[in-house]
């Protein structure tokens, strides 16, 4: 027997900067041609972004090739589409110059996310989030993937853009479901990290919801600062970046539930409010926090009771099966107090007993 | 205008080691459990290798979940068989805990790799090579993909493998053609890298040919070692690793103008022939090189002629498409004298007058 040792140390420089302002879509491919030079453009996008105008905005009277996914949304988010967009790349002879631009949604940066960390092994790409969830949340973070027959991401990627383009001009066109449900987002992150945040959104509130872009370019900013410093320090999610998750673990499951009637925000709003009363009852948290979070959420207009149709069983089935979970147990995240996510033994998500969680789920019950 | 910066420096040791051995394949299920514990494996392997049975010496008697390869080659490296390999891995509900082995060929190692790369966004994989080819390239190099309808290699990622097993008595069950072809990338790394290892090559050729296990134990200790030592200096292709490609830019043109009736190393050698021929009428090598180049070649019985039914023409059209050509001119690899490669500028491939090229392809005409 031989044995060889093959020593590979990578280091890598992934670090990039995020733009926020109100109509800067429309200088980005620009701004673009001097960060990477020479480099060919392919913009992925979807029905809905190009019908409000946003490719158009971008492209800013170019020439520009483009990948339109219809229908728009998550049902589109799979490998089907990701090999249509593959072909029409190499139909039109992109090759290793190329780089790829997701303007669009979350599933749109997924989705083109993924598509150029595989595209000749890999080519750069950058966001332009055009969702209130997207500018709080997918736009960062560099996961990348698209869901499979039998689970959400189930293929994908870690993959850094090398620029984000967050335009809150392009907020003006969203609906105002879309819109409020991914504000959610934003108090996450207000909830985890930042207690001064969390009464900035209190203050701004009516500004918020009237799309002041002012508000929400600071919003944006203070998004991207807050998933950024969490991403960094643990890219690949292998402690600290579980914070992100607060929220999620009932959230997710009551949006899985619902066959996606209800937006994600919503859903996580509904989360937050279970893991909320899951930290007061294990004694973690003041019960002052509680009450807090419920009246902001309540302020973007979010829902308080999960809908009848939806079992406690169904959760449960779908909280053990989650890939969060260990040996089919349920974790959640929780925050002991407003502007800070528990901690312990360096675990950041705990498993909780059982009954804690049936009476979490009774406090999102009418 | 906001800008917000990500800082993202990524450090990673991606080390591995390669056991090379006769047998080595029936405890490498074990030897897995104690390098990566209480993960679960997925064989990906072909109908050929199967049909050898390395496929049960792997299993050794336990039951391992595999997805099989019909038909063997390159015509299933394509995006329809990763789509089957991975939904085998999630109807079977393979996790993040999942280790790929990549037992066979270079088409199963390239495939298997990809399929590790982006399930649940990155799972470990080990090489299992059973080819002279893999044993001496594909399983160490850390490149995987697949191919589209348009290019070679189209779509993938750079994905180092947690360990290699290269279990030389797997070799036995080859055909006399392709294992006589697969040692071509041996005498390949031989040129580009150790004068010492073509002298052994040549001294033990007789040896070789009857397929000695001390022998190819040797080579492939000494294949990996080099490949190695040129992946780890340029992983990803920025400069030392273009010397890889040393016999490639002929070599490829003809191994796709015979529509792949020709061996991808029967294709080589005459790329390295037509190489050869290119160095010595630069002047860069003595004219005792490429006798020396030709005879080790024949004595592994490969071609010394180019098919007459490819025209130079479809061969010019191939090499200015090839994907390491610069503005659709070739690039040439070439060896200056036998252990070493030419650079120049820090350059390893340069474009080289067309009137050259055309007397290098005269070479390889009877």
């Amino acid at each position: 027997l031989k044995e060889v040792r093959v020593t590979l140390v990578r280091q890598e420089d992934q670090s990039y900067s995020a733009m926020i302002g109100a109509g800067i879509l429309s200088t980005a491919l620009a701004d673009l041609a001097e960060l990477q030079p020479g480099r060919r453009v392919f913009v992925v996008t979807d029905a809905n972004v190009k019908a409000a105008g946003h490719l158009d905005t971008f492209a800013n009277g170019h020439e520009v090739a483009s990948y339109v996914i219809d229908p728009s949304g998550e049902q589109s988010k799979n490998m089907a589409t990701v090999m249509a967009v593959l072909d029409a790349m190499e139909r039109e002879r992109f090759g290793r110059d190329s780089l790829v631009v997701a303007l669009g949604g979350g599933t749109v940066g997924d989705l083109a996310g993924f598509v150029a960390a595989i595209f000749k092994r890999g080519v750069p790409y950058a966001q332009a989030p055009t969702t209130t969830l997207a500018q709080a949340d997918s736009a960062v973070g560099g996961k990348v993937g698209v869901d499979s027959e039998w689970s959400k991401n189930a293929y994908g990627a870690f993959k850094q853009p090398c620029r984000v383009y967050a335009d809150v001009a392009t907020l003006a066109t969203m609906d105002e479901r879309g819109y409020r449900a991914g504000l959610v987002e934003s108090a996450k992150h207000a909830m985890i990290a930042d207690a001064e945040y969390f009464d900035y959104l209190d203050v701004k509130m009516d500004l918020l919801l009237r799309r002041d872009r002012t508000v929400l370019a600071e919003i944006a900013a203070r998004n991207i600062g807050i998933k950024a410093s969490v991403v960094q320090k643990d890219p690949e999610e292998k402690g600290l970046r579980q914070i992100l998750n607060f929220g999620h673990t009932v959230g997710h499951a009551i949006e899985t539930a619902s066959g996606f009637q209800l937006l994600h925000g919503e859903a996580v709003a509904l989360g937050i409010l279970a893991a909320a009363k899951l930290a007061e009852d294990l004694g973690i948290a003041h019960q002052s926090e509680r009450p807090r979070m419920a009246a902001l959420l309540a302020k973007l207009g979010m829902p308080e009771n999960c809908p009848a149709n939806i079992s406690d069983e169904a959760l449960w089935e779908i909280m053990s099966r989650d890939k969060k979970a260990v040996n089919s147990v349920p974790r959640f995240v929780l925050v002991d107090r407003i502007g800070h996510a528990y901690c312990v033994d360096d675990k950041y998500s705990i498993a909780v007993d059982a009954s804690l969680v049936a009476k979490a789920l009774d406090a999102i019950r009418p």
